[in-house]
């Protein structure tokens, strides 16, 4: 492949093509799509945690006005939705999660029964007429309660509440050096459970398509083949007998790249009554009853040595997964994740973790943007902290001493890092804060005693996982590869079809960036279809940052397959070989004559429309296909987050000053995308460690419900973030490009937690939890009186 | 690609997998479509067959309650649809079709303006409001007006009406061999203008999907991609932003191969108007405005020596092309189709050959079923039977004297003939006649003067034209390779994507079947998809009983890779070559150990979910494609068609007392579906013998617009056909299948005419032209008084 263009797109900051479209009302979102005769779906939901269910009665739904169906389990004779891994692990236990509730109850949302009526409302008519017996069993409803001896179990088929129990990795000696370090602290690190939050809710019309016998299903999802085969496997289809189908998303965030129950219900009403079926989430069920997240625990303490070199890393992670495992991610990605990955950018020579996934009366988890590593970043970052405390250095100094510098860098955890800026990120970081004066504004604040705090995080981001990499996480599945198509018609336009599905992350403005520069082509005559299960043999969906590592790598090489097609056949015309040749501006040029060209319509004229004109080892069409994997250990993004906050002592108040970020995510492929996910992920992170949280009471009630009590921030909340970009382009990508989707939300919450820590250091208070509430701050501020002291 | 099992399913008549779906009214025409907020188009349409538009007022139409917009060709600005030669021919001229008519019109119902309304109905309410007129030119009706000299010309661009004039083929000498041959016969053959007369009209609903860019433009169609190709040119679009869907279609015959106007102005308005435009056609215009065919001249002789061997062949043949030349298939297809392949199955040591396309002011032609070969097999066979009486040989042995025996044979015509059962058919047919009694009761009933004839016809058919084959027409476009896909999922069930397109040939089953032998796979786990551009690189289509020689042989040609990838997976798993396994019944076998196998459900999971597993050389998926093309002449299906006919005094009616087909398709993939091609054909060359005609007066106004006048047969006329089957398989076709779509209509009317003429021949009256009129007949049969005689 050659292009002689020297005014390449890859790199540049093209506006997004999905604009136009979503700005001015064109997008079509699941709820945007009508269908004669749709029928709408709600669900009748669990009201106790757990408990058995003794009698389901829907005689009074049937005879509301406008309800034509209420199906319980019993009555769709449905498929579970089950989650195994793929090699056998004694330490994981599979448990069903069934599309509609059997016999028991697992958390309060849980669906029971599907009722469908005529316009939603009558369906919710309908809701309130089902009468559903329980008899409540003790709910579980934090890991102590799990853990403790002789709990009573979430799942009979289970011996235990704890479903994973990994010990990746020990070093031999490991007691001895923390015995003999210098210096060792100690963490313990809780993160609240929160909603993924995309705009969009969750959603899906199913329609039965009697002539092409098949299950028509749009829904939001991030991963639509595997939404494919679970629909088929629980509705006891052929897979090709459903085509589920994505439009527009409003978000997904990892919430919609595990498959929904409701979906399936919904898909289960249509196939029965014969007549589409509409299931839109209202708020209340997607923050009670879909998918929530990041609720871990870690115990953790480093070793030291004198300069603050890390000698020993020693964890212990529970991660709360809720009542279920999710298909295809079990409840074994989150303490697998944190267990492998939590060393992170630092040499850390000795290592010991245990990691495991419990089992609670909650609703049940996705791997939320970032996964486990917001999370095991936090603990990593507030050891670093608290070392630098104890060992009286700069918390910026203990990390430069710490980070990777030699590339390509094998850890205790036994994963590869390709090349990344650690070290250049970190000092880039502190430079710009130090040019804005925060250092200076901070010190002259502390005088007028106000409270102002600088923070850090350091953290790399394995994106691009191929299938090396989640081979190893031991899944039912495991995805890594991805394909794409570029095809040319015979006007010379280009369609590109990938299994990766944007939801937010402007692919069909970057990987129309991608073809052009690999086509010499106009960036408007390249249009990419994605989200259809038809369309393209298979594909893994978005998530873990891979669609343009790896997504982007498949269209960079199918396109360039198409262009070494274009100069065969442009070869053949002119009797040359095709190295003599190049792509240039919508046409292929003789090299030793570049006013000689042959347009790319001619081209696709002779390989269509007059095929008899081809050399014989040249099929007819412009269509070409590659399939793209990583066989190491993935590439790595990382950055450095810088924040400062205020406290304000009579509110508690956190206040984000000022936010700065370097980031390299190897190549950008368009950096004005990149800095759009590094805002909305710093904004969820933020939102992570100050506002978000869902809490149970002591019989299993979620404690927010609705946005009066689930806090999220505005744009008044969130700050300017001003962004660097470094450039280590990656080896084996085929753009140079790394994950560039999750990293804000990764670093955002120990930076600020660690800001709101040095803002509380002249009060002696320490905190590790997040979100960091207003009373938590209020009460550090305020210097207890006598009787307050405990 | 190797299968152990046993019980194929090519070549039985598996029962049709469109049955249940049509039977049942779960199919899916054009006409089904409906979308929210439709609009529908009616057309204003000419009134004179030939004159200049002074003016179009459409104002009146624009007030009618319920009409939406009217739209003429200066409003919507489209660019012409214009059939061109591909290479340069300066016999050829091009002439451009504008979607709506503008300043001049040329035939009686050519589109002069569209309106849009609310429904239907109230769209025609706007037609009877518009206002349009003419200043009338003289009109040309038929051959000799529009040959004659200073002729009014149809299209200013032409020096002439004749705007094809082909002479292939000019033997040396031909004239000193007709001048010494001792036998000399003649003919002069017309045949009438038909229309294909598809159960279903030509439609569209045309829509803009603003989130894709595109215009989905459904349309029954036989040629999906060209189509896009078209209505892409004349929206001026990119051919990306257009997308054909063909749902299920009732019949097309050719009618359906060419693009029509109706459709590109329906999606023009569908654009101008961001709504969704129906547009179905009614009978009226079917007749009268679609696309006709069938009407040719031949004026012909053919020399033999005393022994009934043909010497040479000499053929005038006139084309009445109407008024324009269609896309993609020009009024050149005609001549050059029946110029070249006339002499047909017979030895013909010399040629000669003129052919010419004309123009004239009648709706314009499309090449419906057979083409010019019902015609010139009529000519040449009315020429053998005259031969024969002059020579007093009997009509069969004359034939069984000059068919070809000898294959391959490569005719005067430069054509390479590929194996047949020419011979064989003949006599097998005629042994069937004679078997079933028929000359014993033609000599018992000729007793009682009653008149009863015997016919017959013999022909070859070339079919599976190739890109070689195409290539010789000169059309712009040269069809020929097609593609398919099949894709298996990770549940093991196929898709199958083919560039052909079903409307009645029941490929739902027969590819199917194809697939499931190839795969040694349940039927049922094997679904076609086809008629989406979108799905496909490309498709030439289904026309020229190409799609299961050429499209069939894509088909196989991908299962095959199919199944060699799902050997390499088990062989890869097992440490064994390819070469030792075998696939059997949804398995992968060792050959060494046929108990131990691998299911397509298990490799397929490791193709998808577990790619890891793979070999380095094996891509993930399940997924090949594959294009198949014919380089040589094509192969021909060849058949002997024999019919007995009673003609009746008092009515002239030609009544059909029995029909006896021996017909050779090489391997017929459904005997079933192959006997349904060849009733149905068979129905519409008897149809065209005896009954359809559409003439035009001297205006230039068609004599038939409606069921009243346009006489077709019912189940009375069309009699129970006896099918013989003789299997040639074809050598270089991937299923030994030759085209089977086009037979019975080709050997119908030849047949049905000989078999009049012999019933005739007490009367001494021949009949050359069709339709045969029960006028004609019974002017035959009725003794002329003096009066009478001229």
């Amino acid at each position: 492949m050659t292009s002689a263009r020297a005014d390449r797109l890859v790199g540049r900051s093209v506006a997004r093509r999905e604009d136009p479209r979503l700005l001015s009302g064109r997008g079509r979102f699941v709820d945007d799509i009508e269908l004669p005769g749709m029928l709408h779906a709600q669900f009748v939901r669990s009201t106790v945690a757990h408990g058995t269910i003794t009698e389901i009665d829907l005689t009074g739904v049937r005879q509301v006005p406008g309800v034509v169906a209420a199906f319980t389990a019993d009555d769709l004779e449905l498929g579970d939705i089950t989650a195994r891994l793929g090699r056998p692990l004694s330490e994981f236990v599979p448990t069903a999660m069934p599309v509609l509730a059997r016999d028991r109850v697992r958390y309060v949302g849980e669906p029971v029964a599907v009722v469908i009526a005529r316009d939603p409302y009558l369906a919710e008519d309908g809701l309130e007429a089902a009468r559903v017996t329980y008899a409540p069993l003790p709910p579980i409803t934090c890991e102590e309660q799990a853990l403790a001896p002789d709990a009573p179990r979430v799942h009979a088929e289970a011996a235990e509440n704890t479903l994973v129990d990994v010990g990746l990795f020990a070093t031999e000696g490991i007691d001895e050096i923390f015995d003999q370090a210098p210096c060792v602290v100690h963490v313990d690190v809780r993160t609240g459970r929160q909603n993924a939050l995309p705009l969009e809710t969750r959603g899906a019309v199913a329609q039965w398509d009697a002539r092409e016998e098949q299950l028509v299903l749009h829904t939001c999802t991030q991963t639509p083949h595997q939404v494919r085969t679970v629909a088929a496997r629980c509705l006891r289809l052929d897979e090709r007998a459903v085509r589920v189908i994505v439009p527009d998303m409003g978000g997904g965030f990892g919430l919609k790249c595990v498959v929904g129950r409701e979906e399936i219900a919904a898909a289960a009403a249509a196939l029965r009554l014969g007549r589409p079926v509409k299931w839109i989430e209202d708020r209340k069920d997607a923050l009670s009853a879909s998918f929530l997240a990041r609720e871990q625990h870690y115990t953790a303490r480093a070793a030291f040595d004198a300069d603050g070199r890390i000698l020993g890393l020693d964890t212990d992670v529970v991660c709360d997964m809720g009542a279920y495992s999710c298909y295809p991610f079990t409840a074994g990605i989150e303490p697998l994740m944190a267990s492998a990955e939590m060393p992170g950018v630092y040499k850390v020579p000795a290592y010991r973790v245990r990691g495991r996934a419990i089992a609670t009366n909650k609703a049940p988890t996705a791997p939320y943007r970032g996964v486990s590593r917001p999370q095991y970043v936090m603990a990593m970052e507030r050891l670093m902290e608290r070392a630098a405390r104890e060992l009286r250095l700069d918390p910026v100094e203990i990390r430069r001493r710490n980070v990777i510098t030699d590339f390509p860098y094998t850890g205790v955890n036994n994963i590869t890092y390709d090349p990344g800026s650690y070290l250049e990120s970190l000092d880039l970081c502190e430079r710009a804060l130090r040019e804005a004066g925060w250092y200076d504004r901070q010190t002259a604040a502390r005088a007028e005693g106000r409270h102002i705090g600088i923070g850090f995080s350091c953290f790399s981001e394995r994106t691009g996982y191929g299938s090396a990499a989640f081979a190893q996480r031991k899944m039912e599945v495991v995805p890594g590869f991805d394909l794409a198509e570029v095809r040319m018609d015979t006007s010379g336009a280009v369609t590109v079809t990938t299994g990766t599905i944007s939801h937010g992350q402007s692919h069909e403005t970057t990987m129309a960036q991608i073809v052009a520069d690999a086509l010499g082509l106009d960036f408007t005559k390249v249009k990419l279809h994605q989200g259809d299960t038809d369309r393209i043999t298979y594909g893994w969906g978005t998530f873990a940052s891979r669609s343009i590592a790896i997504g982007g790598s498949a269209v960079r090489l199918a396109a360039g397959r198409l262009g070494d097609k274009l100069r065969a056949i442009a070869a053949a015309e002119w009797g040359i070989p095709p190295e003599e040749t190049e792509l240039d501006r919508g046409r292929v040029r003789r090299r030793d004559d570049p006013d000689t060209a042959l347009t790319y319509e001619h081209l696709a004229d002779t390989a269509y429309l007059k095929s008899h004109l081809l050399p014989k080892d040249i099929d007819p069409g412009l269509t070409a296909t590659a399939v793209f994997d990583v066989h190491n250990d993935g590439t790595f993004s990382n950055a450095t987050h810088g924040v400062v906050v205020e406290l304000h002592e009579g509110t508690g108040q956190v206040e984000i000053l000022a936010y700065f970020c370097v980031e390299d995510c190897g190549v950008a492929v368009n950096p004005q995308v990149v800095e759009g996910q590094c805002r909305g992920g710093i904004a969820q992170g933020i939102s992570g460690a100050l506002f978000e949280q869902i809490t149970y009471d002591a019989q299993g009630e979620p404690s927010a419900t609705s946005f009066m009590d689930y806090k999220v921030p505005t744009a008044h909340e969130i700050p300017e973030v001003v962004i660097h970009h470094l450039e280590t382009p990656c080896a084996f990508t085929e753009t140079g490009a790394k994950g560039a989707g999750e990293g804000g939300t990764i670093g955002a919450p120990a930076a600020v937690l660690n800001a709101v820590n040095d803002a509380l250091r002249p009060t002696g208070v320490e905190l590790d939890n997040t979100p960091i509430t207003p009373e938590t701050v209020h009460r550090a501020l305020t210097p207890r009186t006598p009787e307050q002291t405990p």
